[in-house]
């Protein structure tokens, strides 16, 4: 953020930001109070699959938003904005594997491709924390660990996989407010999947996560699991699709929505 | 229901007489509890858009499952089902005109066809009733009154269109307790969209409405207007799709859900 004094304090402002080319790092922490999406950007004819599976698979697929094919405005989550420019850093994938980590993708967008932003955890995070419950990695000032379990996604089409959950080691007097809290978010993963034993859902060892960095247990803690964002990556990847973009991790698209929406009933 | 003595009280026994071509008439007041649904058939080249305009527009559809291209089997709303005989009476469009009413539709069916199923307004008339809110059009044996409007849903692809409405007087000390209902059910239309003054979104005369039976509004009473399962086939039969199957109004598809599983929070 080269060319300002100040953090951004909205969607917008990191946006403009990102599209300058001024932030090309992580997102969390900045626009506090602005939802933060995951993007998928998949050719049209993966497209339906994909949207089927998100629409079976809500907890770890919760849709913010899907563009037409060909846009990249996402019109409800941020209208105005560019998905090619405002993200600060993608991550390009041919055949399941990474080939390039840009900070614009202009050159490889295409008609044909539609893009989807998924709700982070970030959202009951920040809702977490407001309400004095700890969050563990981020006191450690590392990233959330991640474990592959043996909880099937309901499959669509030719997309199928297991689900991926993210793991925050609660207190126990203060479970049930976490889930209470976390419940009001449908679309940011929701409620936890899983409390307590880890093996009962395929984890074999919290020490050693599949994905991100492990975190201190302490007495008096259950470890509580949620459905993860990086569920849907690892599916399409399992399909080797032929050209994939998705965010960087924790380089996240900041939207206009603010995170009481996302809590707010239809 | 030439072959039973008794009511069929469960989804499975309504799916069971259908098939049998032993139930050919409305499903109102069938099964109480258990969750109907409209049905939407098409070819898999206009079901990504149609996907995408349930996605963006859930109050007027509600997803409650979408089939694998080509399988009439709803594996969520009910495993082992069958969606070209299971339902009372059918209607096939051709080019936006109805040219069927069969009572399967199995010399229809094609290997690329979709099947939606969305909620639909009797759940939440149920739990209304269940609490003492009148429900006019059932007090006085009619259709539900329903209007176009003029506000706008969301394009998707091709499919664009006004909402369409339907609409329940409520005694004015009970409109907020009906919106507290119905704002649990969020699968089945949800809260209201618009309550009082019809005009405000473009309706000219409550006594003549667009679709079904006009019905009596009393002194005290607010007429009160939900997002109504009709919008979406207004939307697709605007574009005159070559093939379109959807069930008969009234004769809904009955399925395994019940009625409180479409408010439970995720």
């Amino acid at each position: 953020m080269a060319l300002t004094d100040t953090l951004p304090v909205s969607g917008k402002q990191v946006r403009a930001l990102a599209a300058a080319g001024q932030l090309t790092t992580p997102t969390a922490g900045l626009a506090l109070g602005y939802v933060q999406a995951n993007l998928v950007v998949l050719p049209k004819d993966l497209a339906f699959d994909f949207l089927l599976f998100c629409q079976r698979n809500p907890k770890p697929c919760p849709l913010l938003d899907v563009t037409d094919p060909g846009s990249p405005e996402p019109k409800t989550a941020a209208p105005g904005a560019d998905l090619r420019t405002d993200l600060p850093r993608y991550v390009v994938y041919e055949h399941g594997r990474a080939i390039d980590e840009p900070t614009d993708i202009k050159k490889w967008w295409r008609g044909d491709f539609v893009a989807f932003l998924l709700g982070c955890s970030f959202t009951f995070e920040n809702a977490l924390l407001e309400a004095s419950i700890p969050v563990r990695h981020i006191e450690q000032g590392r990233n959330v660990p991640m474990y592959r379990t043996n909880i099937a996604c309901r499959p669509a089409g030719g997309l199928r996989g297991d689900m991926v959950v993210s793991m925050r080691p609660i207190p126990e007097a203060q479970v049930a407010e976490t889930i209470k809290i976390c419940a009001g978010f449908p679309r940011a993963h929701g409620a936890p999947v899983h409390i307590g034993a880890p093996e009962a859902i395929g984890i074999r060892d919290l020490e050693q996560p599949d994905f991100g960095d492990r975190v201190e247990i302490r007495a008096g803690e259950t470890p509580v699991f949620w459905a993860c964002g990086v569920t849907p990556q690892a599916v399409i990847m399992e399909v080797k699709p032929p050209l994939v973009i998705t965010h960087k991790p924790g380089h996240m698209f900041v939207t206009d929505l603010r995170d009481e929406d996302l809590g707010r009933a239809t």
